[in-house]
């Protein structure tokens, strides 16, 4: 069996290392990292086909196996993204803030990394490296646990990475591989308390779910969205329109994508009927409350199950509200706090949507699409924080790190 | 038994009402509940006797005895702590940066309230109104749950809080207590994972280990200090005395006093025999390793144990290193991640102990007894947070805040 406690302790040992190496260092390491993902396609694509022929004999869905395959672009693409990570500006070391204190002492609280960091996630292999370097950038160890089915896609992965590391005369521990997908070992992992500094599960809701009952070591939530667009009253119909569109078709499978559409009253009769057209167009299934149906006449009706639902594919529920207050319980009652938009030209409704919706992203007159740490300008991110400890919302390489207060004193003691 | 379920969804559905209220409202709040606590100070008082003569007949240690005392003018102390919290900035709302991203959207990052928060705590009674006023004015609904020994005084304050919130027609369940002191019903509070947003333990080690190992909810740990002063060779000696003897005697009782010295080997002959004299004359039994115990005749041998110890008592660890490396590594292995601190003159030195230190707090010349809220100027403290998620050091009303992102578009879509 995996001896989880010596990937922890030979992870933490290498965590103070990585602590104090040079900006420079990383960077170069993380370039050298890319090269050798781009040198050794070959490795990478006979180990992913493996894993491709083990999940058709699997009878594993067309989808995900869409998610699992690996080609040349796109392992030159994960290589591109390490590069832009060695790119980005290092947070460690940036003192945030300095202050004086009453008694003379000069304060500053200073960015320093995390420690050890694990991550749980599903079948797309690019996380594994994704995560690798972005950990990696934040001066942090990482341990990771994928899924079954990107086992060997994984695995070579990571090889070729600490392979790396050591011809360079670093130590390997900077980005271990948990080689055991069993849930033991999984729910192990996710005690590891005495070694994790925190552990971030990507995937679907069942993973999240199962991170957050099962872990004892402090976790981030990322991912689940069950995410709104209300159309208030005074909405522009068009843009209403683009916007649903926009947010429901242009990727629906993704966590930022929306599930459900609320619209005031007053402009249902004149708004679903053209938006029923266009969401008919995109291939949209639409489940509709009773109200809406009236209106939309290809709809299905729609029940409880529905407002709860991520569907992350091409359905939609709509709901007809009698008032913005009403969309916002709903929002607050039904949402994953991921992100939630209103399309409106009044100001007052727009002011009062941002202060009580309770979401990591709330929009006035934008898509939902937008939560993502490249769009925000965070460079790269790991995930994003559902929760509210640590960090909401996309998460980029500032996510991965603590402080420490460095106080600069003249002998002073305290009375 | 303790209905928790009840209690988080009432916390809950409060939480929501306090994130809307107005800081004025909030103010008065605090004031009137500071208020209530002196004009009912007869009813405290008759409570807190009884946990003290329940005290005295379970055989409880004079010093906690002393922990658990409440008088006249430490209810008024309590009431004071209030006031100032009332007159503290509020976090909530404060938008810390907003920037225009590359499509035009205006990203704000507003701070927030994270919601519910528990609080897990030890004897002294005081904690329950610091913690109940932190928390509200942070914008958060806080449950309680005192130890038994203070039950009946813990019982009888929050009361007080409940009624009058009552009294002034706001929600009692902004701040609740546990009125169940089993194991059973504290390990349940742990996990209630639906319900908290995060779950602060407030005691010693056995506490925050406890909580470490069984709670699922997100724990900010706090507290445990098993400190260091290190003496490097180019100390003011004069100044390394001065602020081991304040860091070691001004309060032992609590986790910024100091556990160990470390000292360099070429000043142990004129330093220890120095330091001594001050140790014995304050009233501190020294543990000394071989080569301390040389040039200290009043020192036990110390062992292993001793420099895992935070002994929390007039006793102090002594260490004679090599090097400054030597001593980082030391503190590095054995510290708790609190508070160290270097006496030197040398430039390198310092730099470097501040730079390979892990600790929430590195100081230079200067005690680790001003790790504190109020010392660093936060105004008031929940804790001090010796983790790395979240919060680290001492934790203000900002480490009682999450954040959102308050986007303003104009119609965007992402392509």
């Amino acid at each position: 069996m995996t001896d989880l406690e010596k990937m922890g302790q030979d992870a933490k040992d290498c965590a103070y290392e990585l602590s104090l190496i040079e900006t420079r260092r990383k960077n170069e390491l993380l370039e050298k990292m890319a090269a050798a993902l781009v040198t050794r396609t070959d490795e990478i694509l006979a180990a992913n086909e493996l894993d491709l022929a083990a999940a058709t004999d699997n009878g594993v869905a067309e989808v995900m196996k869409d998610r699992l395959l690996l080609t040349t672009e796109r392992i030159q693409a994960m290589a591109d993204g390490m590069r832009k990570i060695a790119q980005l500006p290092d947070p460690i070391g940036q003192v945030e803030k300095m202050w004086k204190n009453a008694d003379g002492l000069l304060i500053g609280r200073q960015k320093v990394p995390l420690g050890v960091i694990g991550i749980i996630y599903e079948s797309r292999p690019n996380v594994t490296t994704d995560a690798a370097s972005l950990c990696f950038k934040a001066g942090n160890a990482v341990i990771l646990r994928g899924g079954k089915e990107a086992f060997l896609s994984n695995q070579v992965l990571v090889t070729i990475l600490q392979e790396t590391l050591v011809e360079s005369g670093f130590s390997p521990y900077a980005i271990q591989f948990i080689d055991d997908t069993s849930h033991e070992v999984a729910e192990k992992f996710m005690q590891l308390t005495d070694f994790l500094d925190v552990l971030i599960p990507r995937g679907g809701a069942n993973l999240i779910q199962r991170v957050k009952t099962t872990a004892t070591v402090p976790v981030i939530e990322t991912g689940t969205g069950n995410n709104h667009v209300y159309v208030d009253k005074d909405a522009t119909l068009a843009m209403a329109k683009k916007i649903i569109i926009n947010a429901k078709t242009q990727r629906p499978s993704v966590c930022n994508a929306i599930e459900t559409v609320l619209i005031h009253k007053e402009v249902a009769a004149f708004f679903l009927p053209e938006l029923e057209k266009s969401l008919l167009e995109a291939g949209v299934e639409i489940h509709a409350d009773e109200l809406a149906c009236d209106y939309m006449p290809s709809a299905q009706l729609a029940n409880q199950e529905d407002w709860k639902t991520e569907f992350l594919d091409y359905i939609l529920a709509i709901k007809v509200v009698d008032s913005l207050e009403e969309a916002i319980a709903h929002i607050n009652r039904y949402g994953t706090k991921h992100s939630e938009a209103i399309i409106t030209e009044n100001y007052s409704a727009s002011q009062k949507f941002l202060k009580e919706v309770d979401a990591s992203a709330v929009y006035v007159n934008a898509s939902t699409r937008f939560t993502d740490g490249f769009v925000f300008g965070f460079g790269a991110e790991i995930g994003i924080s559902t929760q509210k400890l640590h960090a909401r919302g996309p998460m980029g390489l500032d996510a991965l790190t603590s402080t420490k207060y460095i106080i600069y004193g003249e002998g002073q003691i305290r009375n």
